[in-house]
This record gives structure tokens, sequence and C-alpha cells, in this order.
């Protein structure tokens, strides 16, 4: 069939272009006769692909030559517990912030390894609202400040960098990263999971600045010692290969899309229209604070929950897939990153018009 | 350019079916209107080809009931750090075999958690034969005996399952699993990165027994917790979707050319094919005892090593690619997995014969 409008959280939708060249190159990549799945990472055509994907990355997001990009297997989940083995650095407390359940999973496995002090939380508020940064409360003796720039299931998103307090800051950026412009070194490690923005599932990006590498903890696996990774270029063993090639067309497409502030305009725009389509309505409620609304992730809802089926098959049908909302918090979730073109927004706007007529 | 044969000890050679079956449904899996890589891992289309994959492999490989199937991120080199953290259950100490590189790599891995008693090494003979197991020592306080069926750099697989004298047995079969029948019952462990005979790199499979489960380390990182993921069907977290699906186009391949008794009949062809080759040359020459001699990865020598670079030169215009020997020992190998089709060994042994008659 025709291609559907996904809407899904994660693993979610690719640009078809990107699509389109990975099958176009499947049985024969560049003219070696084989897959880039069949290559040897320690080939030169491999090292060729893995090599511009990282110059890519550190272009479209300016990461400072003081840092390290490490493609990492896993994804987010395998980092909540890498990053307090390699960052704590003698030290036995960190402090997290909690805007919703992916800071909360990070919180569980940092607890493995640490004293987790919560600097704030917005559960009281059911996530709706990211607490003030007045109200957060750190500790200097704690060895990182954690938080989740974009939490997929509330719809919340920051949207300035909070002041650590000179605590190394430490961010999820699974579900926003190379949404938007980002000053990399207001952090001391950037980490995300490909599978919201950047690619297939089975491959995390951790950006770390150099100077807090060094101090893993002595049963550390080897995988996620992030310095011995450093020295190896991130292929101390056989990575995710084909991932990490794929990773690396989308970063092409986004270089052609015109880099992060080009699609952060676009970003903008698409999550504007949909937000508008929701506010403007009685039939559609979007419970966030508006000022860290989620350009990713937008969660809505209607008041007559009978409805939600009849919703979703008639999108559905209409092809516009994958609008459940979480099944946590229920309702309706359309998840907009950056491989959603204005166009797919622009056709659930319709739908949602054409539903709340027949419906409201 | 045409598909070439492809002698990469892995990333390896994979099936051109399966290449041209994930080409053909890369934009459009099963009327979905998306990629499978585009699918969350929690949709019913997405847990149908997992569950496929699963059910195909214990099919093949006759897994009893009492074991758990589990589809892990990363390689082999993550397992040698969760195996210690998922099997030490109160003992301080294991056994390792040492019979090459990925013995060596293993045991250092295994060190971080647990003190290892060699119980044989083959290092002396330089990994050309595996240790009589009458000289074998094993303690009977180790929490597990862990051996690597098959080395691939130097070339060496049992060809049969060592007595452990009790202890719970554990083996790295990355690179020969599912190159023939194995009797699963007599391991508590079996393991393998995917890259060399399942399918691209980034996913691991673990067969595990349920009564070995439940006592991990208590620092062990949730995706590696054997347990935790055993009870999320292996998806605590977003699995590596893609690759478990290509796998899973490659078990399904491997029922169609029979199953692992009728593939084991292959490789045991076209491995004598080539150590004939060699073996009826005095031009050429394998170090291995005869009796562990390798059948996935056959490594082996001219002695006039400046004739090296013509060879690998002839053969890549021949269409023969990836024969270099491993950095660490030099000369040739040619890995012959089970993707690779015997006419792809025949036509090496073709240019073995042209060329020693050329440079002979």
């Amino acid at each position: 069939m025709a291609r559907v409008y996904n809407f899904s959280a994660g693993p979610s939708t690719l640009p078809t272009a990107v699509l389109e060249k990975a099958r176009d190159e499947l049985l024969d990549w560049g003219g070696t006769g084989m897959s880039v799945m069949e290559m040897s990472h320690r080939s030169k055509a491999y090292v060729g692909i893995a090599e511009q994907a990282e110059a890519d990355f550190r272009a479209l997001l300016a990461v400072p030559a003081d840092y390290k990009v490490l493609f990492l297997p896993g994804g987010a989940t395998g980092q909540f517990a890498a990053i307090p083995m390699n960052l704590l650095r003698g030290k036995t407390k960190t402090c997290y912030v909690n805007t919703g359940i992916w800071s909360e999973k990070a919180i569980a496995e940092a607890k493995l390894y640490s004293e987790v002090l919560i600097a704030a939380s917005s559960k009281d508020n059911q996530h709706t609202a990211i607490p003030a940064r007045a109200d957060w409360k750190l500790d200097a003796e704690a060895a990182y400040l954690h938080y989740t720039s974009n939490e997929t299931i509330g719809g919340v998103e920051f949207h300035s960098v909070p002041d650590s307090e000179g605590l190394p800051l430490v961010c999820d950026m699974s579900s926003d990263i190379l949404s938007r412009p980002v000053d990399v070194a207001q952090y001391a490690l950037i980490y995300a999971g490909a599978q919201k923005n950047m690619g297939p599932a089975g491959i995390a990006i951790v950006v770390v600045r150099e100077d807090v590498l060094g101090q893993t903890l002595p049963f550390t696996p080897s995988i996620f010692d992030y310095k011995k990774q450093a020295e190896n270029g991130s292929m101390l063993n056989t990575p995710p290969t084909y991932n990490w090639y794929l990773l690396g067309l989308v970063l092409e497409w986004l270089k052609e899309q015109g880099g992060l502030a080009a699609i952060e305009a676009l970003n903008t725009r698409k999550a504007d229209k949909l937000y508008a389509a929701i506010d403007n309505s009685p039939f559609y409620s979007n419970p966030v604070d508006p000022a860290c609304r989620s350009r990713m992730n937008v969660p809505f809802r209607i008041a007559n929950t009978d409805l939600e089926k009849t919703f979703l098959a008639e999108a559905k049908a209409a092809g516009l897939v994958n609008l459940e909302g979480h099944r946590s918090v229920g309702g309706f979730r359309a998840s907009i990153y950056n491989a959603m073109p204005e166009a797919g927004v622009d056709a659930l706007v319709d739908f949602m018009a054409g539903f709340e007529k027949q419906h409201g």
C-alpha cells in the first residue's frame, strides 16, 4: 500500500528519501558488490561510512573539539546505567530532575549506582509542567545534574538549558536531539537513543566532554566504558554497523534540509499548527503548560472517551496511524519528529477538524 | 557491480535471498505502509515478527522448553560482562578455556567480576590445537565453565561438547551457531553475536536455562539482566528492532535450506573441499590440528609471503574479497559461514589452483 503518516513515538517514521536510498544500495553499496551490513567494520569502505556519520553529526550539532562523539550499542536505557558508571568519579550522589516517565526510568537505573537526589519533580501535577527553576534543590556534592529534555509520554519539553549551579550537566535528548540547535558547551554529556529522531533502534550517541572521562567504576562493562570506546573510535567491539550507516543517511538528509536551524523552523511550524488546532477547538484538549509543550510529541484528548476508538479507526482509514496515547495516559498522541513531513501534520489537522464536525 | 564472494570473518556475507527480501519490503512491510524499522516494538505487526523469529530459532536449534531465548542489544562483547554478572550466583570463581583471541577477550572481561581459573590453554601452541580434555583442570567451586566453540582467528573449532564435570557449561557460539545441530540440554547458557552466522551486527542471542536465572549482581545494567529481560520478552527497553527482523529473515532462509542437519552437511562439504585444496598442495598450508579445524574460518598460508599482496589483488579481481588473514596472524583466511554458497568455495578453490600453477 502507499506509505502512511506514522505518528509512532518510537521507533518512528523515517524520511522516505532515506529509506529509498537504503533500499537502492541494499545489495551493493558504492560498487563494492556487498551490502553495508556485510562489511567488516574494519574495512576501508565501512570506516569511511562511520567517519562521515560522525563528521556530519559534529557539523550539524556544532560539537566542540574537546567533546567525544560515541556510537554505542543499545539505546538510552543502556546509557541510564553507563552514565553513573562513567561519571560518578569517586562521588556517591547524583541529582536528577523528574519530568516524566523517561526521567523516572533514568532515576531507577541510577539508583543501582548512586544516591539519587531528586532536584525537582513534576509528579504532583501529573507531569504537565516543568517545576520553576527557582524551586530546584541541587547538591554541590553531586557528581552531575541529569534531566530529560523531552518527555515523549507527557509531551513536555525544556525550551532552555537549566542552570546547573556548576554541576556537570547531563541530558537525555533521545526524543528531541537534532530537532533544533543546542549549545553543546553547556553540557558535560548529552546522549540519545537513535529511534526517535536519528534512525532505527539499536544504537545510541553519547557526546561527552573529554575532561570527565577516565574514572569509570571498576565493574563497568567494556562496551559501556566511554574512555575505552573513545580510544577505539567506538569500535572496541563490533558496533551495530548497519544502524550506524542508516543513522548516517538520516544525518545526510538533515544536512540537505538545511541543518538544525531550518529543521527547527519547520518543527515549530508543525507543532504550532497542531497545538492551534487543539487550542482553537472546544472538542480537543492538551493539558500541558504552554511554556513547556513538546514540539515532538503532542498528546491530546477528547472529552467523550467513547469516541476514541472511532477516532483511531477513522484516522487509520485516512492513512494516519499510531495515534494512540501511551497506555499509561490514554487519549491520543501525535509524534511529529523531524521526519514527519508538514503534509502529515496538515493531514492530521484536517482530519481532526472533520472528525469534530461530524462528532463534536 | 555484481555481488562478490565475501569471505569476511564478520560482519560477513548474508544470503542474497535475504537481502533481496529486505530490499523489497524496505518501505512497506506486509501492506502496513511502513518499514519494519519505523514500527513501534509494541505494535502487533512487530511483535509478530519478533515472535516468529524466536519460534524459528527455537525450532531450528531444538531449544528445550525450560530455556529462555533472549534477543539483546550489542554483540558477544557485551555478554562477556553480562554472563558473570548473571551467573556468579554468590560464587566468586569462574573457569575459562583459552583456545584463542575470543576466549582471551571473554576472560579479560570476566576478570572484572570474578577470579578466573584457566582450565586449559592452547596459548603455548599458538592456538593450533585444543588441549586434550584429560589435561583440563576444573574447580568444583567455580560458578561455571566457559569455552568458545569456534575461534575465528586461529580457525579452531570444538567438534564435541566437553565434559564440564557437573559445572554449568557456558559457550560462546558467536561464529558457529546454527552451522550444525547442538544438544542445547548440555548447556546452562549459549550465546552468540549475530554478525557471523545469523544477521547484521547489533544484536546477540542468549539461550539460558531458567534455573540459573535470578541472582544477578546488584550493579547489573537492566538491559543485561537476563531475568528482567526474560520477564519482558527481551523488550524491557526498545530492542534493536530491525536487526531482530533481519535475523528472522536469516532463520526463515535457514529453514528453507532444510534446517541445521542440511546446513551442516553443506558446511562440511564446503570445508572439506577447501582443506583438501590446501592439504593436497605443497604451495598452501594450514597449521591447525585436523581434529579441531574450523568449518567456518579457514586460515591458510603460502611459504613465499612476498606473493601475498598479489594473491589478494588477483583474488579481488576475480570477485573473491576479504581473504586477508587477521592482522595478528597474517596470511589468508576464508570465512565460509552458512551464507557462503558452495559456488563461492568452488571459485576460491579454482582460483587457488590457478594461482599455484602460475606462481608455485
